[in-house]
């Protein structure tokens, strides 16, 4: 079960403060509460003549359909209760009064379910016995429920209803009559098919808590059901959630002609193709993308299918479900003449706040230049120094040293798990373990080889703030300990360390204010460079970072993440960073 | 937990593969791999000289930063591993070799974390040293922390970060300068107050699934987290989450110049505002309509505040976290002379995938007419029929018939759950109450005045697939009675009942292909009017409608929902629809 948690309780009262507030996002909508109807202000409509085009269902699937009412798609949305269809007399009223009544006709799109199929239908029933013209284009594009299964109710209606509802609304938008809205929004939805997946099932707001724990057992973790609906109806059958199988798994039964009880659509990698990836409301964006580069991928590579248009969101969710819907839509002619094709009508400009957002069809359309051979970085020629550091002492006094870091990892992630968040301990051991891999590359005892190997490597290792401040540190010291290169070749000394380092704190005050007694690893840096230029004894400069770093316990931190960290620990435990510094620089001092 | 199910547990292959997908839903961008840099194909530019505008930081924040690339708002962005800063040595890549270089500056703009301001800045610092032109905006709108707390760190950065980047993207994009769009941005941070609310953290991919169990004991059931970051950094409180108190209270917090350790933003009723609502990702459209709604009424009630516009979506996410950010902007003068206004930068066109779609400024501005006086719907005059049924006969025959349907509810859902959607025992339950108040409603013995009052009656209260199938039957029904109306008044009698019955099962053949045996409430209507048309007796009758109904445990669905229905189940309960009917039928025969 995605979450039992929820904002609001009381389902009517969500539905209801949901519907009004696209009147808020889009000024030119009205909301007819009593019916859950929203509509176009008459007054906005800059061709009142053309066809209206209307759609609805349950509500949970926001933002279909009511975020469709504007410019370029809806003309109004009828909506029923929490995945329940409205009732046939919402929607008569929508008919018969909510639209311009100069409308040349009235296109219904309802999605194949049997409420909303009869709901609608009977308004349109209602409507025509009136004397209006009405069509109805119900979509089924499912291919999750094969043939032998739905027998005779058909496909069921999923997100490709988007698509048709995208298509038909430009049309009319564009003054094609009801007929061919109708006639194009039916064949639409024969040349597509569609398939759903999620990693569980939603808690209805309003619900019991109690199911979600039977669902956890039903559907348990790295499990995923294939073809479950957007109304929390199960799926086909279970399988492991690991994407290329599932996107494998799913293109399958959308795509495999030799499928005999789906092959619903036939699509060669000749046709034109629009991809449609629709999320059920609770999918993070990240995995959305990753499931759309696989799709796309396994599309071109299996199929030989390169879509025209790829169209990405919420589009018809099922409230913040974890799943998603896979649509592919074969483009047909329309037979409507120029500027009228599928592809024009859904690259058409929308005026709607639940469409998603899209790049212009130019975009699309352009062919871009390749990217230029990308010019090797251009690293500086590292002009030489007169400071001798050979490979062999800095291997005897570093390695030991970084692998206490490494060997340390454990104890600085479960400092920074209680203070901060968690991620230093980590940091530092990928720092080290690449420090040790760069003194094997240094082939010159010019310290300023060292220096050049290990800036970038320090920069691209760790990433966070610790990084960051590493190799802000190290490219300052570098630099000052340029600036003490004798004026013929000597071995570097503690004493040049030491003023190198001491300058070095200087430049790192550019970026960080932080000082000793914030909480932070200059706890241990500042006492180790102060004691190392008053003395230059590295040991008792190591046991006075030791002495700074134990310090921190009981510190409140003023700066870095752990600041806004709200919980107490930070009695018990020292900085994570300091403590990680002062490993390091009591192992070079070990090993000296 | 929102959920420690995904469809990807390597995160770095989420994040390369999230991030290449935006070259496939926007052709115009590149992807740099090694450094995770999206940037505008040079050839897609069409004025390389403006100002190049950057920006960045951890993933799992999508559609945030990456997103945003394209024309309109971002040139390029560098994106880190999840919830941490790329490292510096990406972000000068980024500055030196993936931006026009004929471009007359370069603005970043980055989130005011540390790890952020130290890697972003010493790329800063580092192209500034090759000699290019760079200003850096950092973003704090974060109001949860107080001063108290955050410090010398200052405010966090939030989803205001957004409306930053937006605002400097257009008016790069429309030739302002390097120093023009650094003012602004800053004085855009300065104008901007943000506050975040979740249900819950979100779980990391790749990460384990046991902390999930610890975070439900620490933010339990009916709790909400104000302050909680978008990195899952603790809140500053937890409180019940019920809505009107949690807007009140953020808004509090946002707003309320007397909380000292707050008011970072003083806004007045007679400040242009904009409203932005960010979703973290996982919080269903449906909900966040309402929060939408609720905040914009107490912004009105409480501060006298109408937004200019409103922008909502999800623009800086934390994965699928079920939490949201209210953000209010208080529009400043630009000075920068006529179109280069805040409002206009904000409505300027988008041609990015990330940025939520909003309707047009003209829509905005645009007065449009109230919607005419509402009227009345207008019900068709009702002609008087002879046939007679006294409002004391229908309270005694049916009132008791009802209460059976009332009191079956709990059975009837059971057995839906097992086999269905679950809402057939509420949705026979609210019609059958329905009803019962209608019956005090009819002031007239003609049978025809009962069916006006009962048809739009069941109409309206009962939605869902047998509200439809009810409604359309009853106003069938009722237009088959009229026509067997006798010339003169007379009571109605059962024959009459039998004969309009059957042809009413003809009506809603039109509507329906289900038959007996289909397993739906036909298999306990169909008996019923066959047997009372050759019997004449109610009883026996009945007692077929009951038959019929116990007759459909172990029938295969072929019409309805249920059908769907992947479970097993269906052998040992009735269809629930059929079942009800027939409660409702020898309730009728009992009372007779």
């Amino acid at each position: 079960m995605s979450a039992a948690k929820h904002y609001l309780t009381d389902p009517t009262h969500a539905v209801l403060s949901s519907l009004n507030s696209l009147t808020k996002t889009n000024p030119s909508l009205l909301f007819d509460e009593k019916n859950k109807i929203i509509y176009r202000n008459p007054s906005s409509l800059k061709s009142p003549t053309h066809v209206s085009v209307v759609s609805g269902g349950g509500s949970g699937h926001e933002p279909g359909f009511a975020g469709f009412v504007g410019e370029g798609v809806l003309t109004a949305c009828v909506a029923g209760t929490i995945f329940a269809s409205p009732a046939a007399e919402q929607v008569r009223t929508c008919l018969q009064h909510r639209l311009p009544p100069e409308s040349e006709g009235i296109l219904v799109v309802a999605t194949n379910y049997t409420g909303d199929v009869l709901n609608f239908g009977m308004a349109v029933e209602k409507a025509r016995a009136l004397g209006k013209k009405v069509e109805m284009v119900v979509v089924g594009d499912d291919v999750g429920v094969g043939r032998a299964k739905s027998g005779k109710v058909g496909r069921r209606g999923l997100s490709g209803t988007a698509l048709v509802v995208k298509i038909c609304g430009a049309l009319a938008e564009k003054g094609v009559g009801l007929a061919d809205c109708a006639r194009v929004g039916r064949s639409v939805v024969s040349n597509m098919v569609s398939l759903g997946a999620s990693l569980s099932r939603v808690h209805v707001p309003g619900k019991g808590v109690e199911e979600a724990k039977d669902e956890e057992e039903r559907l348990g973790h790295g499990l995923v059901e294939v073809g479950m609906g957007v109304h929390n109806e199960p799926g086909c059958f279970q399988m492991k959630s690991d994407l290329p199988n599932l996107i494998k798994t799913m293109l399958g039964q959308m795509l495999d002609q030799s499928d005999e009880d789906r092959a619903y659509v036939k699509i060669e990698s000749s046709d034109d193709t629009v991809l449609q990836l629709n999320n059920y409301g609770g999918t993070s964006n990240l995995e959305l993308g990753a499931i759309l580069d696989e799709a796309l991928a396994q599309l071109d590579k299996t199929y030989g299918i390169k879509p025209k248009r790829i169209i990405q969101g919420t589009l018809f969710g099922s409230l913040d479900g974890p799943g998603f819907i896979l649509t592919v839509l074969k483009l047909s002619d329309t037979d409507l003449g120029p500027g009228k094709s599928l592809l024009s009508a859904i690259d058409a400009p929308v005026n709607a706040v639940g469409w998603p957002r899209c790049v212009s069809g130019e975009t699309f359309e352009t062919s871009y230049k390749p990217p230029a051979e990308k010019r090797e970085d251009e690293r500086e020629e590292v002009k030489p120094s007169n400071i001798r550091l050979s490979q062999q002492r800095l291997r005897s006094v570093l390695t030991p040293a970084l692998n206490k870091v490494v060997a340390a990892e454990a104890e600085v992630t479960k400092y920074d798990t209680i203070v901060g968040d968690g991620d230093c301990g980590v940091g530092l051991k990928r720092g080290a373990e690449a420090t040790a891999k760069t003194i094997d590359e240094v082939k010159s005892d010019d310290i300023m080889q060292f220096f050049a190997k290990l800036c970038p490597t320090i920069e691209m290792s760790m990433d966070g703030t610790s990084g960051a401040l590493y190799a802000i540190f190290l490219n300052s010291l570098a630099s000052n300990m340029r600036s003490l290169s004798p004026s013929s070749p000597a071995e570097v000394t503690v004493k040049m360390w030491a003023e190198a380092l001491s300058m070095s704190i200087q430049g790192l005050g550019r970026y960080t204010p932080a000082q000793p007694g914030d909480r932070t690893l200059m706890d241990a840096l500042v006492p180790f460079v102060n004691t190392l230029e008053k003395t230059g004894d590295v040991k008792q400069a190591a046991a006075e970072a030791q002495k700074g770093a134990n310090h921190t316990k009981g510190m409140k931190a003023s700066l870095g993440r752990s600041v806004y960290v709200g919980g107490s620990g930070f009695e018990e435990v020292p900085d994570p960073g300091a403590h990680g510094l002062s490993i390091f620089l009591n192992g070079i001092a070990e090993a000296l």
